[in-house]
Protein backbone atom coordinates (compact mmCIF):
# COMPACT_ATOMS: atom_id res chain seq x y z
CA UNK A 1 0.00 0.00 0.00
CA UNK A 2 1.42 3.11 -0.99
CA UNK A 3 -0.02 6.62 0.58
CA UNK A 4 -2.37 9.14 -1.02
CA UNK A 5 -1.19 12.40 0.63
CA UNK A 6 2.28 12.80 1.66
CA UNK A 7 3.44 16.46 3.09
CA UNK A 8 6.56 18.28 0.35
CA UNK A 9 9.78 15.97 0.06
CA UNK A 10 12.56 17.38 2.15
CA UNK A 11 15.26 14.26 1.01
CA UNK A 12 14.17 13.22 -2.24
CA UNK A 13 16.69 10.07 -1.45
CA UNK A 14 15.47 10.09 2.25
CA UNK A 15 13.41 7.40 4.01
CA UNK A 16 9.37 6.39 3.93
CA UNK A 17 7.52 4.22 6.18
CA UNK A 18 8.04 1.33 4.34
CA UNK A 19 11.89 1.75 4.67
CA UNK A 20 11.96 1.85 8.44
CA UNK A 21 12.73 -1.07 10.89
CA UNK A 22 12.68 -0.76 15.03
CA UNK A 23 16.22 -1.18 15.65
CA UNK A 24 17.73 0.87 12.81
CA UNK A 25 20.39 2.70 14.20
CA UNK A 26 21.39 6.57 13.04
CA UNK A 27 24.64 8.95 13.94
CA UNK A 28 25.49 12.29 13.56
CA UNK A 29 29.00 13.82 12.87
CA UNK A 30 30.80 15.95 15.37
CA UNK A 31 29.23 19.57 16.90
CA UNK A 32 31.96 21.57 18.85
CA UNK A 33 29.91 23.42 21.79
CA UNK A 34 31.82 26.87 22.06
CA UNK A 35 31.74 28.99 24.86
CA UNK A 36 30.40 32.20 22.79
CA UNK A 37 27.50 30.05 21.19
CA UNK A 38 26.70 28.50 25.39
CA UNK A 39 26.68 32.34 26.68
CA UNK A 40 24.68 33.88 23.19
CA UNK A 41 21.92 31.31 24.34
CA UNK A 42 21.67 31.87 27.47
CA UNK A 43 21.22 35.71 26.95
CA UNK A 44 18.76 35.16 25.56
CA UNK A 45 16.43 31.91 26.75
CA UNK A 46 18.18 30.83 29.98
CA UNK A 47 19.85 34.40 31.34
CA UNK A 48 21.12 32.87 34.75
CA UNK A 49 24.64 33.25 36.37
CA UNK A 50 26.23 29.36 36.00
CA UNK A 51 25.27 30.06 32.02
CA UNK A 52 26.53 33.25 31.51
CA UNK A 53 30.03 34.05 32.90
CA UNK A 54 33.43 31.92 34.64
CA UNK A 55 32.52 34.97 37.85
CA UNK A 56 28.45 33.78 37.93
CA UNK A 57 29.09 30.07 37.60
CA UNK A 58 31.72 30.11 40.52
CA UNK A 59 30.18 28.63 43.79
CA UNK A 60 26.84 27.52 41.90
CA UNK A 61 25.73 24.03 41.51
CA UNK A 62 27.51 23.33 38.60
CA UNK A 63 30.77 25.70 40.29
CA UNK A 64 31.92 26.49 36.61
CA UNK A 65 30.11 27.66 33.03
CA UNK A 66 27.69 25.26 31.31
CA UNK A 67 25.26 25.01 28.44
CA UNK A 68 21.85 25.35 28.99
CA UNK A 69 20.21 22.22 28.78
CA UNK A 70 17.78 24.01 26.34
CA UNK A 71 21.52 24.78 24.65
CA UNK A 72 22.26 21.27 24.27
CA UNK A 73 18.38 20.37 23.28
CA UNK A 74 18.56 22.62 20.65
CA UNK A 75 22.07 21.56 19.37
CA UNK A 76 20.57 18.03 19.58
CA UNK A 77 17.96 19.00 17.27
CA UNK A 78 20.40 19.90 14.86
CA UNK A 79 22.20 16.95 15.13
CA UNK A 80 19.47 14.84 14.12
CA UNK A 81 17.83 17.04 11.40
CA UNK A 82 22.21 16.80 9.93
CA UNK A 83 22.29 12.57 10.71
CA UNK A 84 21.94 9.53 8.49
CA UNK A 85 18.22 8.97 9.71
CA UNK A 86 17.20 11.23 6.72
CA UNK A 87 13.11 10.79 6.63
CA UNK A 88 11.94 11.61 3.05
CA UNK A 89 9.46 14.51 4.97
CA UNK A 90 11.87 15.54 7.33
CA UNK A 91 11.90 15.49 11.42
CA UNK A 92 8.89 16.58 12.70
CA UNK A 93 8.52 16.10 15.94
CA UNK A 94 5.30 15.83 18.09
CA UNK A 95 7.27 16.01 21.73
CA UNK A 96 9.55 13.70 23.88
CA UNK A 97 11.38 13.65 26.66
CA UNK A 98 14.91 14.68 27.49
CA UNK A 99 17.50 14.40 30.57
CA UNK A 100 20.67 15.76 31.39
CA UNK A 101 23.03 13.85 33.40
CA UNK A 102 26.04 16.11 33.06
CA UNK A 103 25.64 19.29 31.70
CA UNK A 104 27.63 20.36 28.58
CA UNK A 105 30.84 22.29 28.75
CA UNK A 106 32.71 24.61 26.75
CA UNK A 107 34.74 22.81 24.28
CA UNK A 108 32.75 19.62 24.16
CA UNK A 109 32.33 18.18 20.39
CA UNK A 110 28.92 16.59 20.68
CA UNK A 111 27.47 13.91 18.59
CA UNK A 112 24.36 11.87 18.78
CA UNK A 113 23.83 8.23 18.35
CA UNK A 114 20.25 6.30 18.80
CA UNK A 115 17.64 3.83 17.52
CA UNK A 116 14.45 3.56 16.65
CA UNK A 117 12.27 1.86 18.82
CA UNK A 118 8.56 1.74 18.07
CA UNK A 119 6.73 2.17 15.00
CA UNK A 120 2.83 2.54 14.81
CA UNK A 121 0.69 3.30 12.21
CA UNK A 122 -2.31 5.63 12.40
CA UNK A 123 -5.15 3.21 12.07
CA UNK A 124 -7.54 6.50 11.35
CA UNK A 125 -4.55 7.81 8.87
CA UNK A 126 -3.26 5.35 7.36
CA UNK A 127 -1.30 7.06 5.28
CA UNK A 128 1.43 8.20 8.65
CA UNK A 129 2.54 6.67 11.60
CA UNK A 130 4.66 7.05 14.12
CA UNK A 131 8.15 6.43 14.45
CA UNK A 132 10.05 6.65 18.16
CA UNK A 133 13.55 7.32 18.61
CA UNK A 134 15.66 6.93 21.42
CA UNK A 135 19.21 9.04 21.28
CA UNK A 136 22.13 9.65 23.41
CA UNK A 137 24.36 13.18 22.84
CA UNK A 138 27.72 12.27 23.81
CA UNK A 139 30.65 14.24 24.04
CA UNK A 140 34.44 13.84 22.67
CA UNK A 141 34.72 11.64 25.58
CA UNK A 142 31.76 9.89 25.38
CA UNK A 143 30.41 11.34 28.68
CA UNK A 144 26.47 11.57 27.97
CA UNK A 145 25.13 14.96 28.14
CA UNK A 146 21.82 14.33 27.07
CA UNK A 147 19.50 11.13 26.85
CA UNK A 148 16.21 11.90 24.51
CA UNK A 149 13.26 10.15 23.08
CA UNK A 150 11.05 11.11 20.57
CA UNK A 151 7.64 11.03 18.79
CA UNK A 152 8.47 11.39 14.95
CA UNK A 153 6.09 11.21 11.98
CA UNK A 154 6.79 9.86 8.75
CA UNK A 155 4.62 9.01 5.57
CA UNK A 156 3.93 6.61 3.44
CA UNK A 157 5.58 6.74 0.14
CA UNK A 158 3.28 8.42 -2.16
CA UNK A 159 2.18 6.82 -5.40
CA UNK A 160 4.88 7.00 -8.24
CA UNK B 1 15.89 21.62 59.85
CA UNK B 2 17.94 24.07 57.63
CA UNK B 3 20.60 22.88 55.19
CA UNK B 4 24.44 22.90 55.69
CA UNK B 5 25.31 23.08 51.99
CA UNK B 6 23.42 25.35 49.32
CA UNK B 7 24.23 27.19 45.59
CA UNK B 8 25.23 30.76 45.40
CA UNK B 9 21.90 32.66 45.50
CA UNK B 10 20.49 33.97 42.63
CA UNK B 11 17.13 35.61 43.80
CA UNK B 12 18.09 37.12 47.05
CA UNK B 13 14.53 36.81 47.85
CA UNK B 14 13.54 33.68 46.24
CA UNK B 15 11.86 30.59 47.86
CA UNK B 16 13.89 27.47 49.02
CA UNK B 17 12.59 23.54 49.76
CA UNK B 18 10.74 25.22 53.06
CA UNK B 19 8.26 27.44 50.81
CA UNK B 20 7.42 25.47 48.17
CA UNK B 21 3.70 22.95 48.55
CA UNK B 22 2.74 20.74 46.00
CA UNK B 23 0.09 22.84 44.05
CA UNK B 24 1.80 25.86 44.26
CA UNK B 25 1.01 27.97 40.99
CA UNK B 26 2.96 30.13 39.02
CA UNK B 27 2.46 32.02 35.62
CA UNK B 28 4.70 34.45 33.44
CA UNK B 29 4.41 37.29 31.04
CA UNK B 30 3.82 37.39 27.47
CA UNK B 31 7.04 37.27 25.01
CA UNK B 32 5.87 37.71 21.58
CA UNK B 33 7.98 35.33 18.76
CA UNK B 34 8.40 37.26 15.65
CA UNK B 35 9.02 36.09 12.31
CA UNK B 36 12.60 36.88 12.63
CA UNK B 37 13.45 35.28 15.59
CA UNK B 38 11.65 32.06 14.30
CA UNK B 39 13.74 31.85 11.40
CA UNK B 40 17.20 32.80 13.27
CA UNK B 41 16.93 30.15 15.66
CA UNK B 42 15.87 27.41 12.83
CA UNK B 43 19.01 28.60 11.07
CA UNK B 44 21.02 27.45 13.74
CA UNK B 45 19.35 24.59 15.12
CA UNK B 46 16.63 23.45 13.04
CA UNK B 47 17.49 24.18 9.34
CA UNK B 48 14.40 22.41 7.90
CA UNK B 49 12.48 24.27 4.54
CA UNK B 50 8.98 24.65 7.05
CA UNK B 51 10.92 26.71 9.70
CA UNK B 52 12.64 28.54 7.37
CA UNK B 53 10.94 30.86 4.94
CA UNK B 54 7.28 30.72 3.62
CA UNK B 55 7.69 29.23 0.36
CA UNK B 56 9.66 26.17 2.02
CA UNK B 57 6.60 25.71 4.32
CA UNK B 58 4.05 25.89 1.56
CA UNK B 59 2.98 22.22 0.89
CA UNK B 60 4.63 20.94 4.09
CA UNK B 61 2.80 19.09 6.98
CA UNK B 62 2.41 22.53 8.73
CA UNK B 63 1.56 24.72 4.95
CA UNK B 64 2.99 27.54 6.65
CA UNK B 65 5.77 29.22 8.65
CA UNK B 66 5.80 27.51 11.88
CA UNK B 67 8.36 27.49 14.96
CA UNK B 68 10.56 24.34 15.86
CA UNK B 69 9.44 22.90 18.86
CA UNK B 70 12.94 23.42 20.38
CA UNK B 71 12.84 27.03 19.59
CA UNK B 72 8.79 26.87 21.74
CA UNK B 73 10.66 25.33 24.25
CA UNK B 74 13.87 27.88 24.59
CA UNK B 75 11.23 30.37 24.89
CA UNK B 76 9.30 28.24 27.24
CA UNK B 77 12.74 28.47 29.47
CA UNK B 78 12.93 31.76 29.21
CA UNK B 79 9.19 32.63 30.32
CA UNK B 80 10.04 29.97 33.48
CA UNK B 81 13.20 31.78 34.18
CA UNK B 82 11.52 34.80 34.23
CA UNK B 83 8.06 33.90 35.77
CA UNK B 84 7.21 34.01 40.07
CA UNK B 85 8.10 31.04 40.71
CA UNK B 86 11.53 32.73 41.74
CA UNK B 87 13.58 29.86 43.22
CA UNK B 88 16.31 31.29 45.24
CA UNK B 89 19.25 29.43 43.89
CA UNK B 90 17.76 29.73 39.99
CA UNK B 91 16.21 26.98 37.67
CA UNK B 92 18.30 23.86 37.85
CA UNK B 93 16.44 21.00 35.49
CA UNK B 94 17.61 17.37 35.73
CA UNK B 95 15.05 16.69 32.71
CA UNK B 96 11.36 16.52 31.06
CA UNK B 97 9.18 15.87 28.81
CA UNK B 98 7.64 18.28 26.42
CA UNK B 99 4.92 18.04 23.65
CA UNK B 100 3.39 20.08 21.00
CA UNK B 101 -0.19 19.63 20.98
CA UNK B 102 0.31 22.72 17.95
CA UNK B 103 2.70 24.52 16.18
CA UNK B 104 3.73 28.12 17.23
CA UNK B 105 3.30 30.58 14.68
CA UNK B 106 4.84 33.98 14.00
CA UNK B 107 3.07 36.80 15.85
CA UNK B 108 2.00 34.31 18.88
CA UNK B 109 2.52 36.04 22.20
CA UNK B 110 3.93 33.30 24.73
CA UNK B 111 3.38 32.94 28.03
CA UNK B 112 3.10 29.79 30.85
CA UNK B 113 1.16 28.36 33.60
CA UNK B 114 1.61 25.92 35.59
CA UNK B 115 2.09 24.06 39.22
CA UNK B 116 4.12 22.06 41.50
CA UNK B 117 2.97 18.45 41.06
CA UNK B 118 5.16 16.84 43.45
CA UNK B 119 8.65 17.25 45.90
CA UNK B 120 10.47 14.31 46.44
CA UNK B 121 13.67 14.83 49.05
CA UNK B 122 16.35 13.33 48.80
CA UNK B 123 17.19 10.12 51.73
CA UNK B 124 21.00 9.99 50.89
CA UNK B 125 21.56 14.25 50.34
CA UNK B 126 18.93 15.71 52.87
CA UNK B 127 19.93 19.16 52.12
CA UNK B 128 18.28 19.50 48.64
CA UNK B 129 14.80 17.98 46.75
CA UNK B 130 13.58 17.36 43.48
CA UNK B 131 10.11 19.10 42.70
CA UNK B 132 7.91 18.30 39.83
CA UNK B 133 6.26 20.90 37.92
CA UNK B 134 3.53 20.53 35.13
CA UNK B 135 3.15 23.75 32.59
CA UNK B 136 1.72 24.98 29.52
CA UNK B 137 2.51 27.41 26.85
CA UNK B 138 -0.05 29.10 25.80
CA UNK B 139 -0.56 31.68 23.12
CA UNK B 140 -2.65 35.24 23.18
CA UNK B 141 -5.52 33.30 22.34
CA UNK B 142 -5.24 30.42 24.44
CA UNK B 143 -4.04 27.78 21.50
CA UNK B 144 -1.46 24.87 23.67
CA UNK B 145 1.57 25.33 21.93
CA UNK B 146 3.95 23.54 24.35
CA UNK B 147 2.86 21.00 27.50
CA UNK B 148 5.87 20.48 29.79
CA UNK B 149 6.49 18.73 32.79
CA UNK B 150 10.25 18.94 34.52
CA UNK B 151 12.36 17.77 37.23
CA UNK B 152 13.86 20.67 38.78
CA UNK B 153 16.57 20.66 41.90
CA UNK B 154 15.71 23.10 45.23
CA UNK B 155 17.84 23.14 48.45
CA UNK B 156 17.03 23.75 51.79
CA UNK B 157 17.21 27.49 53.32
CA UNK B 158 20.85 27.26 54.38
CA UNK B 159 21.84 28.02 57.65
CA UNK B 160 21.07 32.08 59.00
Amino acid sequence: MTGEWSPKVVHPDGRWLEDLRVGMSFESEEHELTRDSIVRFAEQFDPQPFHLSDAGAAGSFFDALVASGWHTAAVTMRLLVDCDLRIATGIVGAGGEVSWPSAALPGDRLHITGSITDILVSRSRPDRAFFHVSYKTLNHEGEIRQESSARLLVWRRPFA
